[in-house]
């Protein structure tokens, strides 16, 4: 065993050859001027991909969306999200810390919610109530599993909250694996949205750095919001050159991540010690129960697999490019075994 | 119908005869000075009354509760409360807005938290992950219909809480309900509170005020707070006045209320139109449902009696000192009659 | 000596036997549901007196003084205040802690500002720069010894302030006192702003309370700060009764309190022992100078004089309608003798 | 003229060489878990040379300097800093708008503060007054021309602290200046502060990051803020190659910036139309008057000359790395020419 098979997260992911190489030529200047054209380059690209406006670099997912809670909401107010929502659970408290707002949450069946789960969680009208300020999706979403809402739902939620008068804003750390298991393209499962966070990190393999997309008018107040944070950074273009290639080469092969989680929850499922929803592996996460999961992920460390206990009994597994087909096959076969 | 029969809130009682003669003799003095010999008496007796160290007059409940959340809370962690607390649904969201903490929030039967359901919730201590802060309960439970924690669960809670480092709070509006219902006295199920607000308004019938009670450290960190949200008032014995009657005479008549309560809860369980929980009716608030709440609501209002809808199909009443045994058997024959 | 003379602050006047009566007997309800007819009868007054639209009667005037802050700023953006202003040394750094806003001083002589002044601190525009937001008075100026700004200097702050965009917001705890001054009514000079807070307490002698007047739109929305705070009382009347005398009968006699300050301010100024700046004293505050103010301090409480120590050797006396001209001419004359 | 000089800023300088070729080449890891072998290796030097215990990797300056506010202070306190300071001005209000915390200025001769200007800004202990948390320098002073704080004033403000129990912050963005002008290392200069927050990319020419370096303590929390704002960033080591290169070899050359700096500031003070401070200029910043600010910068920008407007009459110049001596000799020629 020479190196470790990292399933922990897609948050692993080491920059590939050509991305170093475009780091180090690339051509930078004080983006805090506006005057880095290799972030100008990404961000005008981050747009087109997604038919928005505008976009901003920022230095991590967190960022982007944080910058998007205080863009839609006023302090007092409350955002709606699923009840095991990145957000909620993994982003320091800071809706409230720092955009003064309440996470109002409800559950979706494999995290995804609908129009009439939202509907239900939106404040009356009333001067002594907080009001709602921002409907928050998460596609696909993390804690669920990766699972994935299909268009036909978003389009649903796009129009409820329209004619709510509510902004929708995505989670899209991982929209490209959503898209790719919807079959389809980041512009048609977002376009009902204000403002959407993408990850250049995780599945698209950069080493630091997401986007935020929307229109221009909200993109402008994103970058007063990204320097009073502390992510208005100088000579960004280095993390841009990174960011260009994951942006443009690296969605086409996330079919892959998908086939190997599959491989891996199939495995599983086949063995009498695993317990897992089958259907909820959609894109290239893998969620399952076991007798005993800290048991469970130090087996397969000792094999060289390194996996996330979550609970209890809950493991977690995640798929990247860093990860190869015959890794996922060897990491099936030591599952299978150990859950026999 | 010479005046209407409000059962909206036991927030809409008026000042008693007893009480307005105090408030016109009240000697007072400045109490952002430590001055004012009716404030001071008040805290002496509310303290005494809870038997904890200290206690400090504030002009709400809703400020009593904040000034607990930002006592309790660093910016950025997490409050453990029920899904229906009045704290998360009708406190304008400020546990965020100022106090910078998320609700995590808990849903138990009747709105009833017990450990297990708490210890669920509390956060990995994990770096990248807010930390929960405190623990948050109602008793009794506004929304929950009057719900009433039994004292063997708080003792398991509170023993829990402390094992785990975090404090519990208390929001105790009705806590002299609590008392009453649980035929116990108050200091007894808040022995184990870090701190407790109460209201000396609502069913004790006070104009105006509530109190937190607490150690001295806390009280006097309080004072702070009270201050920064512009609570600190200043010849507020006036308002003493009447809260010492409040305080010393107005938790006997309690029962009253409770009965009451009971009598409209079994007029509506006897009529075909109405479908309600009765045992969750335990103190003086009253939850049913009905084919459409507004109508009713509507058609009570016509015969002199005030409601509150709080859903399409769902209704509100509250007992209290300002609705007479009389009263309450007209609305009882009202009720039957409109629900059958 | 069978009182104390207490030249501490305005803020320690008791209610007159007029208000406790009207306080007695005040006709109440529930005001969070606009219910309290003594407090609607007090608002509709307040907003008349001002000529502004409406007004909203709060507990203290720190909190209406917050609320406006609220009202006028976005967090991250920056207040322009008088480098001695009550809302920065005295008000718990609540600009701040709850607006989220910066506050940016300027020192103006006497503490009085002019356009000039304010303009010099008014942000570039520039994104990465924070924004002004607001242009905040003191009218009269407390710290700087109950100072007046007149009313040309006024207008051209409100000319230049709406040239710029900027709101301005008059923190009129003494306003009356200020009118007094000026020889005119408050509602000539609050005609400019877009909100002003001005106390029942202090000088007009309320036992609590305070009011923020402005546009219905403004006033809209302190409700539901005020609510936020834990500024909602139920039934206020009680205290809004007292409000009203203060309102309607207590500004007219503020000429005598201005004339005992004088009276004080002579004698001072007549000592060897004592420095004051003569032109400062323009309504009921004195400050002046000695060579030790702890000293003098308690020297004047052995005589039944209580005042306050604001400094090593500065020291401050405020006159109201609870010391007397004959309270004042024995004041001033101990101060002489121990001045000398 | 085949490019310009660009004496705007010292933070517009390129990556070396070198820098490229570390980044290239730089080991990652996810350094969200601690796992970045070039973050930790830049961490731990940056806590030797500071002879502290810690160091904490950031995206900005901006962001350690808030992370230092954040860990110093509680919300509603208030932190003492001169009154052009880069916290004040150039931070967006954050003190405020996250750590919720008041800035109070004190005006310092050429920026430079010492403990008696300190101390007569701290706040008296009274629980109704706003209590001051930390004390904020700045070495060298952006704002006040790159002045220097000399180490016996700094010792007294250490001492002074100390004994009043605040704990003190360093805002040394340019902190390797400050030591390269008093002919000492930054060690030294640091020994007292509690917590030092110190750019890479500004002279030092790293093109992303800034360190915080402090006790254990301290940067173990402020590693959680880090994650809060949005700067846990994951293979970072990318920007750490850099970083190390730059904390290693760049403060060696550093007088040079000076040395082109005094070249400059001689220039102007030769002639009859540049109104300089020459006492000054101590390190790689030059103030100075003219005519018309924007005039002579359109004028140096059509000789290919970049310098920024901070005043209808003020203009600032800022040598760093990316401009030569033959440069600065060519630029003092024009300067000479177009101000006399």
């Amino acid at each position: 065993m020479d190196r470790l098979i990292d399933l922990r997260s897609d948050t692993v992911t080491r920059p590939t050859a050509a991305m170093r190489a475009a780091m180090a030529a690339a051509e930078v200047g004080d983006d805090v001027y506006h005057e880095d054209p290799t972030i100008n380059q990404l961000e005008t690209r981050a747009a087109e991909v997604f038919g928005k406006e505008a976009a901003i670099f920022v230095p991590t997912g967190s960022m982007g969306n944080l910058i998007a809670a205080r863009l839609h909401l006023e302090s007092g107010q409350e955002l709606i999200c699923e009840a095991r929502s990145h957000i909620l659970d993994w982003e320091m408290g800071m809706v409230a810390s720092y955009a003064g707002a309440t996470t109002r949450t409800v559950a979706g069946e494999r995290g995804i919610l609908n129009w009439e789960l939202i509907a239900s969680k939106i404040a009356p009208k009333i001067y002594y109530r907080a009001q709602t300020g921002l409907v928050w999706l998460e596609n696909s979403h993390n804690i669920a599993g990766g699972t994935v809402t299909p268009l036909p739902v978003l389009e649903e939620i796009w129009a409820g909250a329209k004619e709510a008068g509510l902004p929708v804003h995505l989670d899209g750390a991982r929209v490209f694996n959503a898209a790719t298991a919807l079959g389809t393209d980041v512009a048609k499962i977002t376009s009902g949205f204000d403002t959407v966070m993408f990850c250049l990190s995780k599945g698209l393999g950069a080493p630091v750095g997401s986007m935020l997309v929307g229109s221009k008018k909200h993109i402008e107040r994103a970058r007063v919001f990204r320097k009073a944070l502390g992510g208005g950074m100088r000579q960004a273009g280095v993390l841009a050159a990174a960011g260009l290639i994951a942006l443009e080469e690296m969605p086409k092969r996330l079919g892959e991540d998908h086939a190997n989680a599959r491989l891996l929850a199939e495995a599983i499922d086949a063995s009498a010690g695993g317990s897992i929803d089958i259907e909820g592996v959609q894109t290239n996460i893998v969620m399952f129960s076991c007798g005993d999961a800290p048991v469970l992920v130090a087996g397969l460390k000792a094999k060289g697999i390194l996996s996330s206990a979550i609970g209890p009994k809950d493991v977690r597994l995640v798929t990247h490019f860093d990860v190869s087909r015959e890794d996922c096959v060897f990491a099936a076969g030591v599952l299978q075994e150990m859950l026999s």
